[in-house]
């Protein structure tokens, strides 16, 4: 049995969702989908959940509230018209939206995630009737069924009973249509995953029926190796770990978004990131193992916005639990960091920029001096982290040094190195400016001579 | 105002003690020294502390103290008749070390520490004695006149009411010959330094009289950019930094013992490390700061006895305080630790071998796999760490490249690598049975073709 999940834009108007009913069709293990809300049609279009996250608001501010809902409803109109869908279809959208929109609003956050998640429940019902239209027998099913999340206030994820009450999936007859983005909790209060929401939904069906193969299809023929966007028509990634598509995904490779991995990754389902616009390119597997290749390296990932703390104290390394105070002091203002690379009396501390600001920072420092009598306590910002990443690379010797030196090339300064763990990965900080001209740099180091 | 050092060889014998003579005499200004305890004359011989540490234990169990006691009688007499005077300075000694051994015995580790002190305090009081014998005015001063330690079970180390209470030396009219490594408590309790002790008085006594200079005499001219025992004729280090020291003293630098340098730092005091046996060469000098120089690198260290632990868990990252978590878990087991290089989903942890066995590593190992709910946690072993230190470092674009590339071509993997603090040094981890070659590799790369 195969999940397949369709995205935004895999599902954005009745061309697009003929396609998926093709791709479907093409293959009868293709028994469960989950799918997005009508994406963007167009470059300058708005998506369905943007225009239900204005009718929410427009709804909590009681302006405009019939104006916004009838453009919400035109789109799904357009989409069943030509569909050739009779009207019945949209008659239950709107009663379905009125019925959310006259919901109790003093729980302000609950109202707006019902509001939203209306994007992926009402698509999934519109497709399951379109697939029935004709002739694929198709049956709607709500997250209700068994997706039940955790309760506030913290991030949303599946509970582990999710993944049994989502087994009986595999007995249905019918192609199951699911909608994406979310769950129930417990008590019955729809809440939303926060990011790569129909992702997440595709990877736990897949692995609450134990699929043979999870399907993500997308608008991109594969994974590049690089941002096609700096470098020019990068290598495709056939085949790429788990380990290998987290670590590129932490630095801008947002094709997939990591969390959703999670479920298909305990139960080592592989993934098949696929193109609903060309669904006979064979698209990037994600599997747990993969044989060498040639090159040692998969792909090279950058990311800007990073920012460090930097720490010193002279004879720090004799003061046990110097390190650790001091990522408590981060931890209790709230701010994950990401590298701590360290010398003899300093130690540095890589974070993301957008957790601080000027107040924040000199409270940090503030501790820092006081709590841990530092001598030098400041940060610094503007930095970017490039992330060189391959299962290859743990035997390679001398690939540090080659990426080292095509980095120092560029003329920029390496400001951080950190390898050591597992190898997967090599990260190097350097100043954001120099950010596209060292992508280009190693990627021409690593991958311009190779041949598959 | 100079404050000097005299080290074990460099008060072995009466020769050496001549020599410390003349190089006190030689310059006024040289008017405070910390002397050893007399060391080995010969490679085979045995230093008076070793001849202590027996003597103390002797006494514990009762067995042939007095034998062990002339032996120590002995070695202090054949200095004091060659530096020809006379009988009083050896009755002196002997009634003080009778009077010690004569003391309370319960506290067992107070007793040993009182006899091992003897050895410095002694050689003080005779090294008096001669200078005033040959017209130069001098005066054994005593620990208990100020240099006031903290109480068990802490590390020892010098209370801040040290400084002001041995400022008054800087009046004093004749030489100050003081004891090396051990002060008193408040309650009057003899307390030896841990490691390098005469080395830490001379540099409290340097700080608190304001020294315009610190003269660290022991046995070599200079300290080396690398180990000569590896490397061919390394090149001299003239002028080095505090920092630069302290981060090469981390890796086997053994020269000056780094804890040392604390009470100078402070005061920004320069350190000189000369050889009592050619007080003509310039030695090497310890600054606060130094022009830069032609060479990026000042030296090269390395050291072996690294263990690394070695923890993954899928979204590791996500887990806000995990990293401190894992660090929490090595403290309480009472182990320090040196680096904590870290990938997405994996982070490691270099610590050294010795603090390690089957039974810590099982444990921890089974801790981090329960309470974080790790995946994969092992140790490695045998690894050596290989440290490049110099101020020129931090706007040398490049050196991490040429670094790495010199590792690499000895075959060698690189292991870890840790860079991204004060960019002062920088760490790489490899397997202990490069760690000649590489050490020679790194010199070729940075030194050999260096003219100064």
């Amino acid at each position: 049995m195969i999940v397949c999940k369709f995205g935004g834009t895999s599902v954005a108007n009745a061309e697009q969702i003929k396609k998926v009913a093709n791709i479907v069709k093409a293959n009868p293990a293709r028994k469960i989908i989950a799918v997005s809300a009508p994406g963007k049609r167009t470059d300058d279009d708005i998506k369905v959940t943007d225009l239900l996250i204005d009718l929410a608001d427009s709804a909590l501010h009681n302006i405009d509230v019939e104006l916004k809902l009838n453009r919400v409803i035109e789109r799904y109109a357009d989409i069943a018209a030509e569909l050739g869908l009779d009207d019945i279809i949209i008659k239950i959208i709107e009663a379905d939206l009125r019925e959310r929109l006259a919901a109790d609003q003093s729980e302000k956050a609950q109202f707006i995630d019902s509001i939203k998640a209306s994007g992926e429940d009402n698509n999934a019902k519109l497709i399951a009737a379109y697939f029935s239209s004709i002739g694929m027998p198709a049956k709607y099913i709500s997250p209700k069924e068994g997706l039940i999340v955790n309760d506030l206030p913290e991030r949303t994820f599946a509970l582990p009973e999710t993944y049994d009450n989502l087994k009986k999936l595999a007995n249905v007859e019918e192609i199951i249509v699911f909608p994406g983005f979310f769950g129930y909790t417990k008590a019955g209060v729809l809440r939303t995953f926060d990011r790569g929401g129909s992702d997440i939904t595709g990877s736990i069906l897949a692995s609450a029926v134990g699929a043979e193969l999870y399907e993500n299809f997308t608008d991109v023929d594969c994974v590049f190796s690089a941002n096609p966007k700096v470098v020019n028509c990068p290598m495709e990634i056939k085949e790429i770990t788990y380990r290998e598509m987290r670590e590129l995904s932490y630095a801008g490779f947002s094709v997939f978004h990591d969390e959703a991995l999670m479920p298909v990754y305990k139960q080592g389902i592989p993934v098949n990131i696929k193109n609903t616009n060309n669904p006979a390119a064979p698209g990037t597997r994600i599997v747990p193992k993969r044989p060498a290749t040639g090159s040692p390296v998969t792909g090279i990932a950058t990311d800007s916005g990073f920012s460090i703390l930097y720490v010193s104290k002279y004879l720090m390394n004799r003061e046990v639990g110097f390190g650790r105070r001091l990522l408590q002091i981060i931890e209790e203002e709230n701010i994950s960091y990401e590298h701590t690379p360290s010398g003899l009396d300093d130690i540095s501390v890589i974070m993301r920029s957008h957790q601080l600001n000027d107040e924040v920072e000199a409270r940090i420092m503030k501790r820092v001096k006081e709590e841990l009598q530092a001598e030098d306590v400041h940060f610094r910002h503007d930095f970017s982290m490039v992330v060189i990443v391959g299962e290859g690379m743990r035997h390679n010797t001398g690939l540090a040094a080659r990426a080292a030196t095509a980095i120092s090339n560029t003329g920029a300064n390496i400001e951080m190195i950190n390898q050591g763990s597992s190898e997967v990965s090599l990260v190097f900080g350097v100043l954001s400016q120099y950010e596209n001209q060292i992508l280009k740099a190693l990627y021409e180091e690593f991958f311009a001579h190779t041949t598959v």
